[in-house]
């Protein structure tokens, strides 16, 4: 199986995080993606491979081109150490006027969470070429690809970044593997992707389905209610399933069952899973009680569909569980052997 | 004339702002007051009144009562060495559902400029009290009251804070005294004064009339052009006239006729002055260039409406200048002497 990787990511750590007055340590560091490619590396099963560059003009189906100018132009005029974070956070038009890029950009914010640096336009560009190659080697026949990428992207909607997302992975790939028909989501992080709905919401050629901690708990909290269905040609093809701080495998099986059977339901041509991992017990930002072995079954479930499957790395944040986690989920998806317990060591 | 002052400002120092990535030197300090009473102290026409405290409920005609009560509920949790800036930043209804107030806040909150301390409702409220006595005095027949307060208020909206602005002194006052007749503000700070533009953006009884920083290059950046001129029964009972940086009192003094033109138009029956001194060509915040006597002659401009007249601190942060420009201003309004140079040193 093919994993499409951002090899540059390595050189991209965002030190901090701005949350309620305070600045904490970013979570989303390169140590995530080191975890997962020890795993993998223990496997010929998994063939890394590098995407071609992305152009941006190909983000126009699912990004808003003053967003993306904005971030290209914010980024860009940042200083080498430079961390920028939005001071308006709203998107009121009148910030668009403003000759200033800072301004402009909070526009586009959804919150304060995300930390732009000088490279993240060329870094965001290089994950979304990672998910734009998964989904070309769909459209080719593969039956299974993972796309191992950072920044991440569930959060990124249309015209706004936030939670560690500046542009969006999954739904790039999704959008490109509409075209062969019906495309489904299934999104297991722990947070709900509120970028990926913003972005097929008004649409049933993609059907977005979510597991995620409740929104009056969790972040995006602004997003993932159950009532949020929705609208237009995509009313219904929206299904959120939100769950409690503290779930553990036994209540999320039977929930992950219903996403699975809504999924089945709307009889899509392909899957893209959104796979984060932060639904573990050690997650230091989750609140969930998964265990590395649970991401087995998982992955045998979501592989009872019988459907090609692309799988885009969103969060996860527990550094030695995620290469042990993945390998369970890819052993549940049929890629390993089963049974292979030094996997989960 | 009555001044009427909340003392207990002077222990509420905020120490920071978060702006763009940074924490920064917060400039809503108490030494601007201190800077006002030095001045005020030298002349027996300024009379200092402590106002009665204010209930939270007679806040209701101004500000969302959802809004106040989530934050007092902040205030009280805050630690005691806490500064708490919002995370998400957009009044996304969801966020209201959560059961952290630190979440709810988020809703309310217009940008990360402001921080919240755990004294920041009771001296918000202390600053309200000092605008409700002040429009008392008016309506029991004062031609002329000085409402010297911190934290200021203009950008204060019915359910939003920023700016340094917790709750709207000015449109408290406003509305108190729209009993007596149609109400006009003048906001003469530097900055839009986006939080009274919101209250009465429906209503003819309070005219609002803005000079300040065109919203393009300066805070709040949100509000402010010139096109917005209220809506409903409030359609041309709001002008904004932007002007750029740089603008000194030439410039400024044709801009203030308009206001004043279209203050005389709509006859009100009292004026409340929305007094910021952030327009000084000192401060270190704002882009124009007046200068400390420029505020004599723009306190004779508004003196000859005729109209009785509340004057409501709102911003400057050249610490020096600020008593001087008080100064000069209410010679300007026909308190002091004309020509008493020794008032600018």
């Amino acid at each position: 199986m093919k994993v499409y990787y951002n090899a540059p990511e390595q050189g991209y750590a965002p030190q901090t995080s701005f949350f309620q007055g305070r600045f904490t340590p970013c979570p989303e560091v390169p140590a995530r993606t080191r975890s997962i490619l020890a795993a993998l590396g223990a496997h010929a099963e998994f063939e890394l491979a590098a995407p071609p560059p992305l152009e941006a003009a190909h983000l126009a189906g699912v990004h808003d081109a003053g967003y993306i100018e904005t971030l290209r132009a914010l980024c860009g005029r940042l200083k080498p150490d430079e961390a920028f974070y939005p001071f308006n956070a709203q998107p009121l038009p009148l910030l668009l006027r403003s000759p200033y890029a800072r301004v402009r950009m909070g526009y586009y914010a959804l919150d304060t969470s995300t930390p732009l640096l000088p490279q993240s336009y060329d870094m965001a560009l290089s994950a979304a070429a990672v998910a734009a190659a998964g989904a070309e080697a769909m459209l080719a026949g593969a039956p299974l690809a993972y796309c191992l990428l950072r920044p991440p992207g569930h959060h990124a909607g249309r015209r706004s970044y936030g939670g560690y997302c500046i542009l969006n992975n999954a739904a790039l790939a999704a959008q490109r593997l509409a075209g062969a028909g019906r495309v489904a989501i299934l999104d297991v992080d722990y947070h709900h992707g509120n970028g990926t709905q913003d972005i097929f919401y008004e649409s049933d050629a993609v059907l977005y389905v979510s597991l995620h901690c409740r929104p009056e708990e969790a972040y995006p909290y602004i997003a993932g209610a159950e009532e949020e269905s929705g609208t237009g040609r995509g009313a219904g093809y929206n299904l959120n399933l939100p769950l409690p701080g503290g779930t553990d495998w036994a209540a999320y099986a039977p929930a992950l069952e219903r996403a699975l059977e809504r999924i089945a339901r709307a009889r899509p041509a392909l899957l893209v899973l959104s796979a984060g991992f932060d639904t573990l017990a050690d997650d230091p930002i989750g609140s969930f009680a998964l265990r590395v072995p649970d991401f087995e079954p998982m992955g045998r479930m979501i592989a009872a569909l019988g459907l090609p499957t692309l799988v885009v790395q969103e969060g996860g944040y527990h550094v030695p569980s995620l290469g042990p986690a993945v390998l369970a989920l890819f052993t549940g998806l049929g890629l390993l052997p089963a049974g292979g317990a030094r996997l989960h060591a």
